[in-house]
């Protein structure tokens, strides 16, 4: 439990800024008097690009790396040509700082609205692995742009790379009541990467003589996500996968405004980073309708990735609280985040 | 319009012999007298794999390059590792045969249960590149079983490729009353495949300037499957992402059990192959508990495919009205066949 906790802040782009600025105040509301909080904020996203053409200079990220932890709202603008800012800059933080566990939970909170008819019990966490995958960005383009181009995407998967995410599953389902882990892939057509998670996988659980395992195509996965969410406790997939399962995922359990993540590196040999699941929705930026609640779970991840578990708690029962409570007026972000902020300080 | 249809027929695995019973019973049923059919079995699939060892022997390839059509039921068992029969026969099929476009409707139909509260109105179609993508079997493993592997699986998208299914797509949404086309990729992330995807889809689009489009990343797509499948005419997209929503897509309009395919080669230059996209369920084979109406309506594809257009039509208005007056009784893969055959005859 650290006694200090000095956070980079990246607001970043559209709601980023708005949702952000929520989560810091309920992350101040909930911490301890004697943790001392400092915050620095780094201007990287689309204004930084149209104004310097910079997605994320050298000496930044150096300087990002001596941070506890980082805080991000969103990336991404229209305005930018797609790829430009997610690779340059989001990408890039994530394999820089090797946040090779990409944790994203999914649990549908009382009085929430899914699109699923009769409500199933939905809480599950997907562990996506964060660093390899079709996201090396090993590939390219021959004869582009002609009538002869050939363009290619190298899913890149090491037996390392594989081996860490999915013992760290192994050890998150141990340590849930319902001890169920599956693995999600495509191993009858992506044999040579699929064979090796399947391989792995049955190897690492061996350790693991408590955990229930199962193993889905990501096809099929797709088919429980919306008929039998209820079955799946934690869930250790693909970068790719893992990406469409979780908006997936976000999508049933009430939406996009409530799905956190973290971009965790578990050695502790770089600061994971944390953020909400949605995109910078610049259709609605700056009309007070975003939902911090995504941002202020992910702040809890935060607290409870640096050892502070009481109050990552009291986060997750204050959204649980505020969302079993509320009567259906609108509230802008600014009022979400002060329900909350004052719920964790009561 | 053929008049005669020299038919392959491979049922395959599990429940995929019962449901292609059914196709060819609802076949003979609505065919004209004039129309002269003609069937040959093969038998390909898990029995013919332990019995010989071969998945898809070169003669048989070569006889069933001749037929007009292939129906098929369903391919794969547990006994038989991951990925033999899929890349070894099913696939085999699909590339070989250039079957480019993989068609896949789907629809809600009447009485028909969803997981969806509140019953969008679905009806879309999913226009899945057959040929290319991840599903190439270029790849890899390094030092396979090691601490030290290396699995690669890569993704080969060409602009020949992507062209002609993306044409396909526009002439499909150009002859449907809404007239809507989405693409759907990931290039934020696959920048290389994506942005050809995108820059060809827009160029094309030139020619068709009555159809609307639209892009989403294959992410947020699964989203709007959920939460506004209504939003959907007809979606174009990759391989991969074609098998992902497709499924997820059958799902949300009440079941696998419904969900036709057609693996056309528009060229006519090889058969076309129709398939529902459900697998062999070896858990219900043998009970009478496999719904054929997927692999009716797949006939009903193959019969559009061949020129049929009128009994396609009625295979397809047999199936709306069989569904909407059933009520709730359970009744058995052979009398689903009969019911729908009689209304067919009718
Ligand atoms: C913005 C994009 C690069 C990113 C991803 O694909 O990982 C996003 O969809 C996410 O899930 O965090
Ligand atoms: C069985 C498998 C190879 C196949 C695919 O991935 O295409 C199936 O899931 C499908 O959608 O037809």
């Amino acid at each position: 439990m650290a006694h200090s906790i000095n956070l980079a802040v990246i607001p970043g782009d559209g709601i980023g800024q708005e949702v952000v600025a929520q989560g810091l105040k309920v992350l101040t509301a909930v911490l301890p008097q004697d943790v001392k909080l400092e915050t620095k904020e780094y201007d990287l996203g689309a204004r930084r690009w149209h104004r310097t053409g910079e997605t994320l200079p050298d000496a930044e990220l150096e300087a990002l790396r001596h941070h506890d932890a980082i805080l991000l709202g969103a990336i991404g603008d229209p305005s930018v040509p797609s790829g430009v800012l997610e690779r340059g800059l989001l990408l890039k933080l994530r394999f820089a700082f090797d946040h090779f566990i990409n944790l994203r939970p999914s649990k549908l909170f009382p009085n929430t609205a899914t699109p699923l008819a009769g409500r199933p019990d939905i809480d599950f966490v997907v562990v996506r692995e964060g660093t390899e995958g079709p996201y090396t960005g090993n590939g390219g383009s021959l004869r582009t742009g002609t009538p002869a181009e050939v363009a290619t995407e190298v899913s890149v998967n090491t037996a390392y790379g594989v081996e860490r995410v999915v013992r760290d599953a192994y050890e998150r389902a141990n340590s849930r009541p319902r001890k169920k882990l599956t693995l999600v892939h495509k191993n009858n057509v992506l044999v040579y990467a699929g064979h090796m998670w399947k391989n792995i996988f049955d190897k690492v659980g061996q350790e693991y003589p408590e955990v229930t395992t199962d193993y889905l195509h990501v096809d099929a996965a797709t088919i429980f996500f919306v008929t039998q969410p209820e079955r799946f406790d934690v869930i250790v997939t693909d970068n790719l996968f893992g990406d469409i399962l979780t908006d997936l995922a976000a999508a049933v359990t009430g939406g996009i405004g409530l799905a956190a993540s973290g971009n965790i590196n578990p050695t502790g040999a770089f600061p994971s980073m944390f953020e909400p699941v949605h995109g910078s929705a610049p259709d609605i930026a700056g009309t007070g309708k975003a939902d911090p609640t995504a941002t202020i779970l992910s702040v809890a991840l935060l607290l409870r990735h640096l050892g502070h578990e009481a109050e990552a708690a009291r986060i997750e029962d204050a959204v649980t609280a505020d969302l079993a409570e509320r009567d259906g007026t609108f509230r802008t972000t600014d009022q979400i985040g002060d329900a909350l902020a004052a719920r964790v300080a009561g």
